[in-house]
This record gives C-alpha cells, sequence and structure tokens, in this order.
C-alpha cells in the first residue's frame, strides 16, 4: 500500500507537478489516483462539494491523502512533506523559510497562468487573446525579471541550493518553474540567461538528481502540452526566432 | 519595545490587514512601522533588494519581525502567528487545515484584485479598463459564488467558527474578506446574502468581538479606498441601484 494518495489532473503537470517532483526526489511511495483511475475521480471534490475525509474539504485538487490526513494546497502540502521527505531543514525559521519561497513561486505562478487566463479560467484561450497580449507583455518586461531576480538573489547569497547547502522542495519547485518559462517564454528566458545564471545551474542541478532524472526519463513524467499551467503560446513570448 | 514589527503599506488595508487583525485580536503588541516612519521605509526591500537580517527576504509587504525571525507572505505570517496569539487550535492537523483556509483566502483576493488589474499591477486602472469589466463579469458570476460557497459549506459542518467553536486568524480574514468584498462588490454580495447566511453571521460575530470592535473603530483601521485591494468601481459590479 502507498504511503501517500495524490488526488491531481491526470493529463496535466500543474501544479500537482510541484508535489509529485517533491515525492519522486524522495523516492516515496506514492499513488497518483487519477492516473490510475481517471480523471472522474476528482469532479465530486471540485470546489469543496465532497470530502475525502472529516476534516477540511479541498477548494481544488491537488490533495493529498497521508493516513488520515487530507491535505489541500500545493505550498501546503510541500509543508506538510518538506520533513518526512527530508526535504527542508530542521526548525521552524528554517520551515517558514522554504514555505516563504514556495508561496512566491505559487504566485509567480499565478502570474504565468494568467498570461493566457487574464479575464477569467473558466474561459478558453482563444476567448482572450487581445487580453492575453497585453497581460503577456506586461509580464514578460517586468513580473518575470522580477521574480527571477529575487530568487536568483537569494541563491547567491547561499551555497548551492537556496536554502543552503542541501536540496529542499523549494529547489525542486524551482526546477520546474525554470523549466515550464522556458517552455512558455523561451525568446524571453534567452534574453534573461545572463542574469539568472545560478538559476540555470539550479535547475541543471536538480535534473540530474538520480531520482528526478529517472523520473524526467519515466512515463510517470507527463508532456508540457497547451492545456497546462506553462503553455507554448509563441505571440505570448519575447519576439524573435523560436 | 513592542514584540512585533509589522511592514507593510502604510495608506491601505490590503493584505497587511490580514495581520493587523491577529495582532489586535490577540491584544499583541505591535508597531505598524511604516504608519510611524513613512511607506519610504519599506522601498529598499521590494523584490528582494534588501532583507532585514540574514535570512530569506522578501518579494513584497507585509513581513513581519518578531525578534531575529523575518518572515514574509501574509499566509506565512498568520502560520506562524497562530500558535503564539492563541488564533489556531493545537496540533500539527489542525495548523495544516486553517493554512489550508487561510491560502484560499489568499487565492480569492487575488482574484478580487484582479478585476481591477488583469493586465498588470504596474498599471493604472484606467489603463486596463476594458479587460476589468471583462474579468469583473467572470468574477462575479462564477469565482466568487463558488469560492463563497465552499467557505459558507465549511462554516455549515462546524460550529460558530470555521474551525469549530473558538476563533481562529482563518475567522478573522474572512470577516476582512466578506467586508472588502461588500465595499468593492455591495450588488453581487446583495445577491448572493441568501446563499451564505452562515459567512455573514460570521463576520458580525468577529466585528463585535471586543479587542476588533475596539480596532475597527479606532485611527488604526485604514479606511477602505481606491488605491487598495478591494475598489469600489460600479462598473465592476453587478448592476442595479447602488
Amino acid at each position: 500500500m502507498s504511503s501517500y494518495e495524490l488526488f491531481y489532473w491526470p493529463t496535466i503537470q500543474g501544479r500537482g507537478e510541484f508535489v509529485r517532483l517533491a515525492l519522486e526526489d524522495a523516492g516515496a511511495s506514492y499513488l497518483d489516483v487519477a492516473r490510475v483511475k481517471g480523471e472522474r475521480v476528482l469532479y465530486p471534490f471540485i470546489h469543496g462539494k465532497r470530502g475525502l475525509g472529516p476534516g477540511v474539504r479541498a477548494f481544488a485538487p491537488p490533495f493529498l491523502r497521508a493516513g488520515k490526513l487530507v491535505i489541500a494546497q500545493t505550498a501546503n502540502i510541500l509543508l506538510f512533506l518538506g520533513p518526512p521527505l527530508g526535504l527542508v531543514p530542521a526548525g521552524e525559521p528554517a520551515r517558514l523559510a522554504a514555505h516563504q519561497l514556495q508561496l512566491t513561486i505559487a504566485d509567480l505562478v499565478v502570474e504565468a497562468h494568467d498570461t493566457h487566463h487574464p479575464v477569467g479560467s473558466g474561459l478558453y484561450y482563444e476567448e482572450q487573446k487581445p487580453e492575453s497580449l497585453r497581460r503577456a507583455r506586461d509580464f514578460v518586461a517586468s513580473r518575470l525579471p522580477a521574480f527571477l531576480g529575487y530568487f536568483e538573489g537569494e541563491l547567491r547569497r547561499r551555497k548551492r541550493f537556496i536554502l543552503g547547502a542541501r536540496a529542499s522542495y523549494v529547489d525542486l519547485s524551482l526546477f520546474q518553474v525554470i523549466e515550464g518559462l522556458g517552455y512558455a517564454f523561451p525568446n524571453a528566458m534567452r534574453r534573461l540567461a545572463r542574469r539568472i545564471p545560478r538559476l540555470l545551474e539550479l535547475r541543471d542541478r536538480v535534473a540530474n538528481r538520480p531520482r528526478i532524472a529517472r523520473y524526467l526519463a519515466s512515463e510517470r513524467r507527463l508532456p508540457f502540452n497547451e492545456e497546462d499551467l506553462f503553455r507554448d503560446y509563441p505571440e505570448l513570448d519575447s519576439r524573435g526566432p523560436r
């Protein structure tokens, strides 16, 4: 029996991927429930209509079952998983620092997502293209450099990983964000490359961790696609050959 | 000397208000630094350019100093403050449940904010009015009822407060959200009122807590205004007399 059950959309990386990467890096035993049973298994739980147990319900996937506990909100799941998976330094100050970084990654992820959904998540991209063009321009010109400059600065003041000498779930999430941004905004990321050398090194360092490398090469790693958080829409990227 | 120093914009409620409400309800001794020294005191810290100490820097206000600790991200600050302020039930499961709800409130707050800033937070509302009209229509029609229906459901399954018999920081934040939404979307909220009786009761219950009532009547409580998260733009609300 698996120690953990992850409930998340089975055809996208999305927010669930931040949890998958932590579980994979730790070699944890887990079941990616909807990948086995189909995404219909998630429908009853949307907007808290049902719960897996008597506790607080989830507003949206991902949520994780760990014994009697059911935990939702990506960053909250990682806050919980950090200590048992050995993916956060010991002690409350380090745990809060890791979580602060993770919440800032979550903010960046919302803004990256909203480049293709600035009007509403219930509408198709094709229904909000002019708005997307404007939002993406602002994102690429000002928000993306601000966020990445911030994370680069945090890496600069420490060693190898963002919280110090050892990898944490935050490093795995930074890998995922850099990969996703490189997929969605290859031109913008190429232009930023000189300014974020440590983030790019970190991305490679994480990709080469043995369990992560095996995961990325496996069929468990879903490909990026245009139903996902990060979407390859060339018109939203900086101009240039791709 | 104050136990806590809060660093946040001095002329808006914004995200800092969720922290202020927790500190006020607990009768904690705190200094609202920029309200005393002016907002310029915050400028050096934006986007992590400087830190208050050697730890992880803040990407944006609010951040809180508590002894040697400096903590950013609103929900993370509340995660930290919950136990010492007596504003969260004991034990890790309850602490995670509270935090999950708080992060869902944070998601709702982003979406409420983005009704007037769907293109970019660095642009004025007047530069993104057509986009705002579309986003607000989607928010009022689908996202607002989904979020509030979720919180109403969580209240329904418990007693008086969202985590049970005693008030937590989540209840204080729900008060703030309901107040803010009522300011920004009075027509939409009037229409939803029948479907969220427990949330409206909770709002009143929190407003009548002695320390909160004193705070709300004091000059420490800033008025809602059109530089803030929740803005009274009638064109973004549901139609009807106001």
